[in-house]
């Protein structure tokens, strides 16, 4: 078969690629080396993640919140193996929808390990797992675009058993509650799966190297969600080096060094690993066509997303850049829109980022940290979700919005949220920075009351020389 | 004492009207009738309903999602009285929030009833509650702003006694959940209340003079919200008026005929009036000054909302326009702005419009329906919830977003959203439509993934030439 463009990996990046290019009439396929469609996101990241904070939440108010709004019952207790259950349903459902859009767009779907033989021919050899009835097939392409995505960091120094010492991929698969889940990294995907089990009664400690929660973040941000987690019975350790782990039965025991230089050792029976991701490449023969890797082992991409090979591109976690799903989407519709002879862009510094913690946290733009070096003159304007009439009502008074704006134009510079929906009120957010809006814009735009929204609108206020109204 | 403003109602378009005045350096008074400020939003309103939706959502959740979320419990039961007693806490801080801004702003506080003695001078008669102590005063002042606001509108045929037939004011406070509420008006406030005590397991009917449901709004957004309730057991009557209501024991009989002539009875435990609210003016005494009051009872305003009288203006509920806190406020707004000598302007097109059932309704812009009366050409683009990953993790698959935009421009023209969280998915929406974005704008801004923000970015595609991603 020979087809106008190949798609080598089938996560959001790959499959919508893989769309767009077939919207653009472009014959186009794609390849999958695991069993499913939709890469970690669907399979082992985002979606299933998203499942179980759902379901731990509503366990957490019922243990804790619903006394207070006057909802009394007995008895109340996890059912992990039925929670697990209904994300893998959800998983299934959601991965099924991607098989039926590569149908309904005439894209055609091979399972297995795709690599290079030369620049336009690719062969797909089946996994263990389809290695059955599957046989190794080539096929011939124009354009490739490469969407092979990431894979957890593996510490060496720490045994990665998948069993007592996981990293997410597992952490989304336990059948019981641990009873203490020790967390090495405070970053998004530790601080997601320690709220999950944090909420059903796990006790949970982080161990970070740096000195804050989410450190790529606000500060402001790492700052407020260790609050709101240290009420979860969270327990932090900052500036500490992970330096070896064991696993004895049932306990996990984790040795670190802390910024005096003394040994501290950690006991529990569960140790998640999460300390970030590493592109992945593995198998793809980047060598046949002589395809360039940075130190960091991801793919070189110059600014329109091409190799040094021409021809073929890569998107998403395997190059540089946030390995966010929604940047790997954006990259594979420009990608695609290139191909097909279409002149777009993307501007990186307005894809949002998003925490699914509780309060969870969003933010887009530039940090109030990355305004200071780079010298930047800006103003600050912050309002707490509690002085909001909204936020009463449903008991979500954690969590803040901080503005950060031009001092001279006022323009939004970024935008920082914690606190309930964040995850869905930075597209407000997007949105006026991507007209560039000022504060006083914003704060002069009607926002519905009562909203949780109404929080970023007296935020703006505060930041056009301290007016807001509610606070 | 002399002001240079006295703002009389303490509703959100009062007291905000107030504290503008106050940041603007104006002397300013506040006069409630009531004991507590806050008007009809904060005490019987708005804040109120949310703190029982929020809590009735709850249960239905615990009751009917747990299982499948692998969440175990036995003898679930509401504490109708625990749960009104957090409302009324909730309601009791937001009441306080606003003592004390009032406090903060330098802005006088006066108990009881304002009317007009003349152009300039208010008296101030405390109410039967505040009897004790108070005394009649007066006070002078330069400017007024009336912000009275409104109340539910009574049929002269049903016997509202405040017990079996109440209207929203009573349904906020009730400590039984009913076995059948009948509810007259198929408009925000019924289905609100309605959805309260429907998730509590009271059965519903719905009986409305016009043929759909919430319909000042897109019709696609009252069939929507109907087939959501149904599956709460709601019933609905639709073009049947409502000719006569009977209290006997705990049983309400409600009359009404359909659109075929015959007369239909409906019986139940309780009946809600909800068919409406009417502007409030009773004893502002606007004959002493001569305001102009139309036929509706409002009080009529230039676009300044300035009254006929110089230095007189009113604001929300009580004038023209949708009846909504947050349009009371952008009101009372741009009138402080206006007496401290600045040129506010408000764009009524672009105050949102929300329905906090589950899922929640929201919209801005223009309707469809609108859009064929005034012979507009438009698209439309729409995208369900179930669709999306987000919202299959946490079960919300009801609803979709629906964007209509001007066919030769793609000028966003309207957002009509109804789905989990559309409360504050609406803000992007106007944001958007305040910097008049096309459809495919917004299309092209990157949306963070899992959200249901992506609902609206695949309803843009959609509108954009059928290119939605993800259907």
């Amino acid at each position: 078969m020979k087809y106008d463009v190949t798609v080598i990996g089938s996560g959001p990046g790959g499959y919508i690629a893989a769309i767009r290019c077939a919207q653009l009439g472009l014959k186009t396929a794609i390849i999958e080396k695991y069993n499913t469609l939709g890469g970690t996101c669907l399979n082992v990241g985002c979606i299933p993640s998203k499942a179980l904070l759902d379901s731990s939440e509503h366990y957490h108010n019922a243990a804790h919140t619903f006394k207070i709004h006057g909802i009394e019952l007995k008895d109340l207790k996890v059912n992990l193996p039925q929670m697990i259950q209904r994300k893998r349903e959800v998983v299934k459902q959601t991965c099924d929808g991607i098989v039926y859009l590569m149908k309904k767009n005439k894209i055609d779907v091979y399972y297995g390990l795709g690599s290079f033989v030369d620049k336009n021919t690719i062969q797909i050899t089946p996994t263990k797992n389809q290695a059955e009835g599957g046989e190794t097939k080539q096929i011939q392409t124009d354009k490739t675009i490469i969407a092979t995505g990431s894979k957890p960091i593996i510490l060496p120094s720490v045994p990665y058993d998948k069993k007592r010492i996981i990293t997410s991929t597992e952490a989304l698969e336990l059948q019981e509650v641990p009873k203490h889940l020790i967390i090495i990294g405070g970053g998004v995907i530790g601080m997601e799966i320690g709220s999950v089990y944090g909420r059903m009664g796990a006790k949970v400690t982080v161990i970070e190297f740096l000195d804050s929660l989410i450190p790529t973040m606000d500060r402001t941000m790492g700052k407020e969600l260790q609050k709101v987690l240290a009420k979860l019975g969270f327990d932090f350790y900052f500036k500490h080096k992970v330096t070896g782990a064991s696993v004895k039965g049932n306990t996990v025991t984790v040795t670190a060094e802390n910024d005096k230089g003394e040994t501290v050792n950690f006991e529990g029976d569960y140790c998640l690993l999460s300390i970030g991701r590493r592109p992945y490449t593995e198998g793809l023969g980047l060598e046949k066509v002589g395809i360039k890797v940075d130190n960091k082992g991801r793919i070189e991409v110059n600014d329109h997303l091409e190799t040094n090979v021409k021809g073929i591109y890569a998107i998403g976690d395997v190059v540089r850049g946030a390995m966010l799903a929604h940047k790997a989407e954006e990259e594979g519709v420009i990608v695609a829109e290139q191909i097909a002879g279409q002149k777009p862009h993307i501007n990186y510094l307005l894809i949002p980022n998003v925490v699914y913690t509780w309060p969870e946290v969003a933010a887009v733009g530039y940090t109030e940290e990355e305004l200071k070096a780079n010298g930047r003159k800006y103003k600050t304007g912050t309002f707490p979700f509690k002085a909001l009439g909204r936020a009463r009502a449903s008991m979500d008074l954690d969590g803040l919005v901080k503005v950060l704006a031009d001092a001279t134009t006022d323009e939004i510079l970024g935008v920082h949220i914690i606190g309930p929906r964040a995850a869905d009120m930075i597209g407000e957010a997007v949105v006026a920075m991507e007209y560039r809006a000022s504060a006083e814009d914003i704060s002069r735009i009607s926002h519905a009351h009562p909203t949780f929204m109404e929080a970023l609108k007296e935020a703006c206020l505060a930041a056009t020389g301290g007016r807001a109204l509610n606070m």
